[in-house]
């Protein structure tokens, strides 16, 4: 019988023939942590009293949760892991302002076919590429960085099949969204989401990093993407060189399927409390919005700046509006496009490579009854500041449409 | 006998003649405030009961020590001031992203021979156009929001003559910590400094921004550059029209007067922990530096970037590097001219508008036994984060040959 990307993958890395529900060891391709989960990382490295990091090159750090520092225990949390990096010699170190985790590990260092274990749960992210990616808690990250390898439970693959092409300004987290609308946040426990693209030009990379980062959103072991010609163009154009793919049988069994015609995805946004409570732009048409947050390691990429430009395009924010773009590459990009100065002249506040909002970390906290209309991942209560914000989230053309309205609209009513 | 500025300032706004040490009741033509002291000010004016401004022309507002909000606490300041600009239909609010307030009162309001007071000792820095220019606590700016007055003494006039040109990389930082080397913090309590440039064009208007700027660190009552031709063309240039200057008259009488040779002014620093602690950069070359700060109110104008851009142009930072300037307006210059690409591309982290990590409030906050190289203005114990933090105040072109080599040098050193 013919196998799954999550069965083919997993067999590799544990060298056995696996099924779902098998509890098996992998061999770990990459681990990661950042500045917030590195802290408690080292901490059990230090408890354990050991030293010897299992394979260096397999290490990746990237600090975004609290970058640059908001006050002294960031400060020193990051001195301490910069410390940690210098004395083991860790060379895929990157500071502050490099970008965030998971955008990094798509830029640098993610390849089709690997696993992928670090400390945040958005680590569903790299799943883009086609890699089996999971975020686990600190001990067993500290386990893998020691041992290189983890143990888990196969999860059952479900299969997504995108038909079509989405219409103007849809994107990958209208997707994410509308899976989330069908299916809720608790479906998808226990199982790994493959996604198949028909016309894989339809549905370019950025869009896959969003509709990855939100397969935890679903409650998702995994995410992944079917490596196609997107995936070995992105990894040529971004590495410079070709990467040898892994795809699943064609005759590879899943529990079950469902196809999304990408034609027929509406705007859509999660309204308050919880990120499945996915409406239709038109059921919350004219909300007043206070403050607009474009970025995240959900949508910090070059095409939700692009799209966000396209639409502020010489039009000022009618709210207080913030812009933060996921890595320094998507900063310098979006720079030498001219999106930036679009964004600036609109009036947003930007700066790059920091979770700062969307974890209610700095750099833009919401107020008591503020209305939030934000790109990012999660609206759960007190998510972005204070318990008694409200908290939209939406894909890149309806936050900027809300950023020079003032309200929820669709791209059309400002255009 | 003649008058100095001071004198023809304070006469005309308390309507009497004056002379030092006199107590007078001035009308204010500027009244000003920002988030963190706007808080206080607000809750005065509640306390009394009050409601009627006295001129809402004259009543300006700008949100930059904690913008973005990093936390709930000064997200729920910032709305609560918002709230009140609304209820009070205040035209000159400028929320979040707009700039620091005292780069506002310099761009759009301030204007040669105002009295201007505002909610923080660095009002200073509107004596770069000739206005008398001073910080007052919360209940004062209070009282002055309400009656359009203040009482105050009358300081007692210094001058200082500014003659020749500074060396190429030489600013207004140096020249106002050639003052402090000279004269120390302390010497100028109760007096006004009035900054005559023998040559106008060879001192811009950035550069007298930054040196009245740090005239409350030469603990002056205020510190005023006497209007010319470089005032006229800045307001011109700025805001459209052509000003009326006062000066003072050629007999007036000062308590005593220096003069600045500016060919002379060597590259300083102030070395920790207190401003008038300054070095000369040879004394102190090689020191190493984890972290760079350039912007704040004092050294966040366009030509700061230009200066900093054009030393980093084509290197890499080797140290953690913020670069904020001061305001919407500059940041947008200095995006046309192309120094924010260039810092960029050097690793630069970059936003505006913000006192952040000048004020030790967030976004760049120094770690225990970090050394900081920083273009703002004061580095005693704790100031930008850790009290174990060492902190260096430099200008723009010492902080940029900072960042690209990771240590004090001359620009020289690493051009």
């Amino acid at each position: 019988m013919g196998k799954t990307l999550t069965e083919k993958i997993l067999e590799r890395a544990s060298g056995r023939s696996v099924s779902p529900r098998d509890v098996v060891e992998v061999a770990v391709d990459i681990v990661a942590f950042h500045d917030l989960t590195g802290y408690h990382v080292i901490e059990v490295l230090e408890k354990l009293g050991e030293t010897r990091i299992h394979n260096l090159d397999s290490l990746v750090i990237a600090f975004d949760h609290l970058v640059p520092p908001p006050d002294v225990r960031s400060a020193e949390i990051q001195q301490n892991i910069r410390l940690f990096a210098k004395r083991y010699n860790i060379k895929n170190f990157h500071d502050a302002g490099f970008g965030i985790l998971h955008q990094v590990l798509i830029e640098k260092y993610v390849l089709p076919g690997q696993v992928v274990m670090a400390a945040d749960s958005h680590t569903t992210t790299s799943g883009a590429l086609g890699a089996f990616a999971q975020g686990l808690g600190a001990s067993d990250i500290a386990a893998i960085v020691l041992t290189g390898k983890t143990w888990l439970t196969v999860p059952q693959p479900f299969k997504i099949r995108l038909v079509g092409s989405p219409r103007e300004w849809i994107t990958g987290k209208e997707v994410a969204l509308e899976i989330l609308r069908v299916f809720k946040s608790d479906y998808f426990n226990g199982m790994s989401i493959e996604v198949f693209v028909d016309n894989p030009n339809s549905f370019p990379m950025d869009y896959r990093v969003t509709v990855a980062n939100m397969g935890i959103e679903m409650n998702a072991d995994t995410l992944m993407f079917i490596p196609d010609s997107v995936t070995v163009d992105y990894i040529r154009s971004e590495r410079g060189f070709e990467p040898k793919i892994v795809t699943p049988d064609p005759d590879a069994k899943y529990v079950d399927e469902y196809t999304i015609e990408l034609d027929k995805v509406d705007f859509l946004v999660s309204a308050p409390h919880s990120v499945d409570n996915v409406k239709s732009v038109r059921d919350v048409w004219g909300t007043e919005v206070d403050y607009v947050f474009i970025g995240s390691c959900t949508n910090g990429r070059l095409s939700d700046f692009e799209i966000a430009a396209k639409i502020m395009k010489g039009k000022k924010a009618k709210t207080r509006c913030i812009a933060i773009p996921a890595s320094w590459n998507v900063f310098r990009k979006a720079l030498n496009l001219g999106y930036i100065q679009t964004l600036v002249e609109a009036g947003c506040i930007v700066t790059y490579g920091t979770c700062g909002p969307c974890i209610g970390g700095h750099f833009g906290i919401a107020a008591p009854n503020e209305v939030v209309l934000s790109t990012s991942n999660r609206n759960f209560v007190g998510r972005m500041g204070s318990p008694q914000a409200k908290i939209y989230l939406s894909g890149p053309a309806i936050a900027a449409a809300a950023a020079v309205s003032g309200k929820i609209v669709e791209p059309g009513d400002v255009m």
